[in-house]
């Protein structure tokens, strides 16, 4: 048979992180690869209570279809909590439980993007967004970017010049995959150019609560005074990312859009992996569970930088983030980084290259590490193995 | 603000169904208007035993992050059960673990539909398959259909007749919401039909282990030769939908799209629902509990049927499924279910108006009625009272 596809599949690929988690499956590679959370920190004692619970006290309702909307008592946990941590003033009528932030970026998509309409995005972007917007056959335009976020300047002069500009897709906390973090000057900044020129805004924040130092800065949805902020948060770093739970945070008639969407996407997200957050959140102080993470990230981080700094041949550069997953490596130019992977395989060590996180080729010298996922020791085994295979291809 | 959204947000709007859901929720209210399976059978403590054994034995795989394709074991569990009751033989390699199979139809649409392709439909279709397909703004054909399944004349002047057939969806068992079967020979005869014009099929089976009396008919995949035939199964109807279960066995090169767009759309189902719903499958017999559910709708259909027959006035008709959840109503030419079901909620009773199964307007005399969710108790109470309403109105 052949098949005739639709043209968006055209656009649609494996993602890279995804097929690493297949070659990184196998139990002697040390990955650096995926974003996932140390496994050991999963509170399952906790879950297994709040499981139980929920099935004790609630399993019928647990086990049924519900509202596309998400469940109350959680969806008033994320309200609580992004009011605490994000000063976000908000009620649960702006709150849609999604399938992971995943899933918010997928809608937001559908929401905005006719095929060929422009989404701007940070330079480079996360993946997995640029995969989720593929779908809907979008242009895009990366915005330089520097250590403090999108560069204004930049910024103005391509929503001055470009036509169609639909979205604007955004992590300024701890970005995927840079690491970096956007100053509180350049959050003002970019508010006032998108309040000039209203353009919605995408605002991913899945790792704004690790912070390891420093001040923690206001959201951009906390700052917007037009309705053109969509904020997207998600419990996998913070909690269980097995349990798939993400939330859209929007404008009533935005949110209203999104709805439309997931009921006929997927109709809603588990009851029972609903409940159970919920649940926890209730028996469990959920902040303290977050301050274990951070103290064993910010040692993993550390640990990594440090391996890094003694291990990584010069010429090579990388973030330094003040908090969730990720630092970004920079090789000499002209060193491909998709070309080492695999003698890094090899070795059983493995790393994102970094020509995944743009929407265009061209810029193939850099890598993703992941400093949340392996042991301590594993941690340290592994950065030395890539220094070594560095400085080998480097001298060469 | 006023946000310019894509275009095929003008095609979306809110489910009837789901909308129903939030009007029929208070608990005065006798809903037949959903599709939800009686909560009093969710085998809750098996469940529980389920979830903590998962926890007890691999808790920080279940909380993880895992593969799109989905869970392993619980893809063996949905293999076996293919096999053994719709004789499709098949293996892991070709089934996609999906959110429920309304994520299915939504990933077959965004496969296979660019905007304005045609999609073939059975007059009626399910409501939340028309609202998943709508995303991708595809033009319908309604083919006509009788008691034995779609006219295969009519199927054939349609595809003999019209460019840019893409996909043709079909419900053969126990159909949504006419509760009709596919006779045999009808599906003999479909399947000549889509292998001489080689279309692709998307067969949608949520309810077909759920036949009350008369033989198991073979599935359109089983009988296929040519790989045209897109499998969506579920565990919703037979276990919990409130886990969001269900799956697309589909040849490889169509498989692989799916997949890529799962990849984008949400990464994965949650991990924990996963296996959790396989151990259940490892310690209980999925099907003992099916039986159980089969012996209680079976009652429950035949009491509907039957205070129907006494309650409900000349003129109005209805369906006689042999097996899953709805019977289909139809009420003399000119008189609008859509009209009477504010009345009906006025009485706390509700079914879904049938005008929402149609993809174009124009047929507003028939309504759908679920005989799976009331108690016996209230069935026969809910069914007198649209009786009395409808014998008053039809009176007039």
């Amino acid at each position: 048979m052949n098949y005739t596809f639709a043209n968006r599949m055209d656009r649609l690929k494996g993602s890279a992180v995804r097929e690493l988690m297949a070659l990184t499956a196998r139990p002697e590679v040390i990955s650096f690869a995926g974003g996932m959370p140390a496994p050991e920190l999963f509170p399952i004692e906790g879950v297994k209570a709040a499981a139980c619970a929920v099935l004790d006290e609630m399993g019928q309702k647990a086990m049924q279809y519900a509202p596309t909307e998400g469940y109350i008592p959680l969806r008033e946990h994320i309200v609580k909590r992004m009011g605490e941590r994000l000063h976000i003033n908000t009620d649960i009528d702006h709150v849609l439980v999604t399938s992971g932030s995943q899933q918010g970026l997928d809608f937001a998509a559908r929401v905005f993007l006719n095929p060929g309409d422009v989404i701007l995005v940070e330079s480079p972007s996360y993946v997995g967004a640029l995969n989720a917007f593929n779908a809907c056959e979008p242009t895009y335009v990366e915005v330089p970017t520097d250590d403090y976020g999108m560069i204004p300047e930049e910024l103005e002069r391509i929503l001055e010049t470009t036509e169609n500009v639909k979205l604007i897709y955004v992590i300024p906390d701890f970005q995927n995959p840079s690491g970096k973090t956007w100053s509180m000057k350049r959050r003002e900044h970019f508010m006032e150019l998108v309040n000039k020129y209203e353009i919605p805004v995408l605002e991913d924040n899945p790792y704004g609560d690790l912070r390891f130092e420093g001040e923690y800065l206001p959201s951009l949805k906390s700052m917007d005074t037009k309705d053109l902020v969509i904020f997207l948060g998600t419990l996998s770093k913070v909690f269980c990312p097995g349990l798939r739970i993400g939330w859209v945070c929007a404008p009533a008639p935005v949110l209203a859009k999104f709805n439309f969407v997931k009921q006929g996407a997927d109709l809603q997200v588990s009851s029972f992996d609903q409940m159970l957050a919920a649940k926890f959140m209730d028996m469990y102080d959920l902040n303290e569970h977050v301050e274990k993470i951070k103290a064993v990230y910010r040692v993993r981080r550390d640990l990594m930088l440090k391996t890094m700094e003694e291990t990584f041949p010069e010429g090579v550069t990388w973030t330094v983030p003040e908090g969730g997953l990720f630092t970004w490596v920079t090789l000499p130019e002209g060193v491909d980084a998709g070309e080492i992977a695999p003698k890094l395989l090899e070795q059983n060590v493995a790393y994102v290259p970094g020509a995944a996180f743009y929407p265009y080729p061209g810029k193939e010298n850099h890598f993703r590490m992941n400093y949340s996922n392996a042991t301590e020791e594993n941690l340290v085994i592994g950065v030395k193995r890539i220094g070594a295979v560095l400085t080998d291809i480097l001298s060469k």
